[in-house]
């Protein structure tokens, strides 16, 4: 099968071992194309310098590196945060947030600098390619894309390895530890080797890099108090911060508290169980806060049927389909039950655990005077009988058919 | 209004300050009947001798003391664990549980002994008055129900005190510390006095009595493993238990290692909100290791589903529908989500952490073949494309459409 | 008991048998109030001098007629009818709409009118109680309300008839037909007498008033076409008409081709069921227009959750919860659903049929070429194998695990 | 590249053209293979005889020609109609239900003949691939499956025309009408040609075949009444039938009255929307009639929720999923909620119109004496009072508090 040709390739460059692979490989196979590299600073922990000079001996022609960081926590994280979306009840979706992103932002440099297509390095067994594919076909359907592990001979880490060594490209990494990894603002990823067998127990202590386990933790227990502004937090312990500064505080507070680390079996939208294990110290913060004032501010029937819109708003995510006519239709409903999303939240945080330690909001629909058990002006306690008699009138009415049908009585 | 007389009322008797005051109130007001108390044993700590000589002072003619923990927790307890049955995402709708369960024995005992009138002592601004009510008129929906707490003109706990006094009454607990506690195998809640205040952290040392707060637990972690049959905890660490020693070890374990406290605020069936604080350690680690075992039993589509049905399941039970069509019907649902559900979970505890420690069943979906990023022989990563290609299509024939409108390329 | 003294009361005032007899019976037991009238015009078939002067022969001192009908079109049936909210399935929820708007309308006169009541002349059995009052504790949560049909000895529409000739009430109707009847721009409903027995077919050439049977309508068919922009219906056969007019128009062209006939038992909120004949013939048109744009304009995520989201929409406003936060937040999505639904649907009406003759919309997303079995240059037939062993996976991979399990092969 | 070589290759035959010439193809191509042929008789219009002797023309060894009829009315058909699947909220499912029954069959016949591969002709860009082959894996997961539309180079029917005479293949139909049909029991489909055009009314006249269109259907009416018993249909007019006897009656009736014709653009799985007519007679009278039966029988919550089960039902066996453990554990739900489904059903079938003319139940939960408006002994109208507070509390509670926000009052 001969291959198209293209000019100049677009590629979203890592700086690990795969991207860079990727570059003489594109030039090898797509008619001696330019390569343009394309890293997007989701707020992974890189040497940025570095990152750009090892593009270069990778064969890359150029390498834009993009802060998305901003964009990132306020049009992606926050908004996801506020439906209160959890894939599969746990995973905070730190990895499926940054994709949507990085493709958007690809089309338009690749739009900008004429690429005839677009690479990625993602695996053919993974959910990230979904993801940027989708992201780019959403904003220029037509563009080409190239997803080199789908299409070549080196079926493994080590077909890898010869190949950058015959291509005299630098190896990021040592042969030895290479859990796959994924790190942004809002979380790291582990995955594959032991983690690939679930009956065994993660060692802790070697794989966390956001933070340390519950029993690496202080002893002392902190408190922070979060305050909310329409469903988004402004300020911690009082001080007004940017997303930006806010998220990397409370990485850096729950890292050091424990917390936030999950380890799960997660069903992949391409159709296999996999299991990884996520560090997610600022976000597990965040979205506890979230809720707990939801607790107070949210109607009963509105936050009930808010908890079945998250299970689908987290597939989407998962499935990469935040672009999706759906994902911004269940965004508009949950922007309608943030606006009275105000209010502070006191947490306690101890060796992995979030204790609650109040909740206020000039919205609570909390009323002390109803919820006590003694005599109130409000509440007519003899109301409840009338209540009790029809809420329960299908049943009382199915139970007296019931004992006609069975002759009883 | 001339109230009715009845002969004979059956009286849910808890041996507390509550129901020993309705007894005396019941002969005064529904002329002079006999009183019947009943107590359900759904594994509250009690003296039982006591409770019944406290029920012959307060002048009931007879206590039913009936041993229900048994099926308290493999009719009810187990069934909407395997739902995953959480109200408003955390509660593990501990009360509500056993109040159906006792209803349906109360009906049983007040046919038996001809009783014309079923009585309890719940408040008119909770929800137990609703599932009480809701259980006994599913097996007697003629049967006339009086509930003191909607007619009396004792609006306080001092009133009640006063009345006690005034009609020799024993008082069961000092006026001072009067949390509203409910217990039984399951959990232990507390609700009232400053916990009213959800801006106020609580204070564990004094209010815990399952356990201890994770602060207090030891410092070092223990493990413990369990096995299910079809979704049914049937051992701990490899030794076979019945359903009742399961959950007292359970709790035993849960509570040294201060696991499963929770402080909420939730929306009461009658209106409003009411914040209380939880204790539930073995059910918490029960859930938590049932989760663990879904996710390598159960396929995506079935798990991604039964959360929703979770939602609705939680939100029946909760406001008193047990014995509805709907329940048994979601039932229907989860049980046969059940049939592969066998294996063995590993967990490790530590200061209120329940860590994953490994997961195990001879009918996992999880294949270590499939998941690892190595090649493989059953997945073929060029169908990846395809599937990306069509999964994507509406949102490309989307995209291009769209770019028609716009007058766009 | 005694009565509370009230000085002025807002009656909603039909002119019916039941608020005529309602307004000597408030002066009579409220200590001798005045009674103010309010009657809300939503588009039912009355004479309203007619309606003025027995308001004033049974008693008020002041009528309000207030014309509610673009009000009532425009800002509770549309949004509705966009939702696709129809109650279990079928009911189009005529009734429903006009109580909160009625309510609302009436809070803003009492409070002009210095009114420290309200009255209402709904059943204590029926779903409009509550519809009336829930609108108008939204707008005045401590407003008293007074629902003369739950507290007066008046037990049936014989006592209600001695009890106006005995106070010089003119009887607005005859004895013999009594059907309870609702009409508004956009149903007639029908309950009571022989249609309560389910078992027994209406007789609809007797019944209906909007409109003919599907056997009495014409032999020949007629067109129609009906233009939307962004989910709301602006014109008629090309004609732009505001939606007052265009109700109406659809409703005569309906009626006359037996269009929108109901015959159901349903759930009333308060707990039983009855049966009720209902006349919706611009609205059965209207809903079905609608729903053929969103076949060719929405995506099907959209359309599939749209269509759970129509189910809790209805509940709600059937049940009185139009102003409630989840009305609003489901609105929200809906809205965000409609910005492409702009189009014209052309249907053929015959005999109670609603025959699909075609639509069309610059933002459908309906795509020849890709439907067409024929060979076409987007979608390449062999995607499809890469599609549907992934979208398979899970299954193949639990069939392969199975076979282990058996023993098989 | 080099295909697979199979030595014996059954194929789903259907004496169409397409699988005619997939017969002399497969040999061509895939190493000169024996070729199987099966037709399932779903109760589609037949000349079987003529059937196994084109088979044999075409270069077919052997033809199975398996009846399916009653297994697909009572193990598919059925159970679905009970559940009250509705794909997209009209179209009832006639083609998916076949594909996995056929399936099933083939694979039980393919493991007895010593297949080593099967085949089917259905096209790359419809739903019946994926129904097909997600039916043959879950009883063979490594069963390899030939989908020559999705491999050869005869891209139109004109090409297959070509190929059929240069192989001597007798050709089927004329080259001028050919819709793609697909007919069963159950319905028959309509797709192509000029029915790809959705601004255009599809000419009945022309197209129907299993009935007449509204107005060319009598001018009579006619009346049926359907017994059915926990769910399932099983005699007319009171005389009792077997399953396919009762479809095959119900489908003349409702042909000759108008009934059941479908117009609609729907979603497919694999992506585009496509434009269909479908014939459902008897199938859309037993639906109509079975919710007519649980409108009486079903609780409402019941009812509610199934409606949602309704939704996803008719996913999962529109996109091929019928032998998912999720379709599995719906029917559970489905089969529990049909336990007291028994009644009978009158209509009254006029020119398109299903009119109902009846229902009753011996398990019936309509009560007349609770629906009428006048006075009864079960329902005291001032409960209705009580239940009206509490039930609006929430609403009472936030408009109170709401009025302090807005310093109102």
């Amino acid at each position: 099968m001969t291959k198209k040709q293209f000019k100049k390739v677009l590629l979203a460059y890592s700086g690990g071992l795969d991207t860079s692979v990727i570059i003489p490989w594109l030039k090898e196979n797509y008619g001696d194309c330019e390569v343009i590299g394309m890293t997007g600073n989701v707020g992974q922990e890189e040497d940025w310098a570095a990152v750009e000079e090892k593009a270069h001996n990778s064969g890359a022609s150029k390498l834009y590196i993009e802060d998305l960081r901003q964009e990132f926590i306020e049009d992606y994280i926050f908004p996801a945060m506020q439906a209160g979306a959890k894939y599969e009840g746990t995973y905070l979706l730190g990895t499926a947030y940054a994709r949507p992103l990085i493709a958007k932002r690809m089309v338009e440099i690749a739009h900008q600098e004429g690429c005839d297509a677009i690479a990625h390095g993602c695996t053919g067994k993974g959910n990230d390619q979904v993801r940027f594919e989708l992201g780019i076909r959403e904003f220029d359907p037509s563009m080409p894309i190239i997803a080199p592990w789908r299409e070549w001979d080196l079926k493994s880490r080590e077909d890898e390895f010869k190949y950058a060594e015959a291509h005299n490209i630098p190896l990021p990494i040592t042969r030895e530890t290479n859990y796959s990894k994924d790190e942004n603002l809002w979380h790291l990823s582990h995955e594959g080797l032991d983690l690939e067998d679930p009956s065994k127990q993660p060692s802790y202590e070697k794989i966390l890099e956001l933070g340390v386990s519950p029993k690496q933790a202080p002893d002392e227990s902190a408190y922070v108090t979060i305050d909310f502004e329409q469903g988004i937090p402004v300020a911690l312990d009082g001080q007004k911060l940017s997303a930006l500064e806010l998220v990397e505080s409370l990485n850096e507070l729950g890292g050091k508290y424990g917390i936030g680390i999950l380890d799960i079996v997660e069903n992949r939208l391409v159709g296999m169980k996999s299991r990884g294990v996520y560090e997610t110290p600022g976000g597990t913060i965040l979205y506890h806060a979230h809720q707990k004032l939801e607790q107070i501010v949210l109607d009963r029937d509105t936050m009930h049927y808010k908890q079945q819109v998250a299970l689908k708003y987290a597939e989407l995510v998962y499935n990469g389909l935040w672009f999706s006519p759906l994902r911004q239709a269940l965004q508009a409903f949950v922007d309608q039950t943030q606006v009275n999303m105000t209010g502070q939240v006191k947490l306690e945080l101890y060796k992995g655990n979030i204790i609650d330690a109040g909740v206020t909001s000039p919205y609570s629909l909390y009323s002390e005077e109803l919820a006590t058990f003694d005599e109130d002006d409000i509440y007519a306690q003899d109301d409840a009988e009338g209540f009790i008699k029809l809420f329960g009138l299908p049943q009382s009415a199915r139970a007296m058919k019931e004992q006609t049908w069975k002759g009883q009585k």
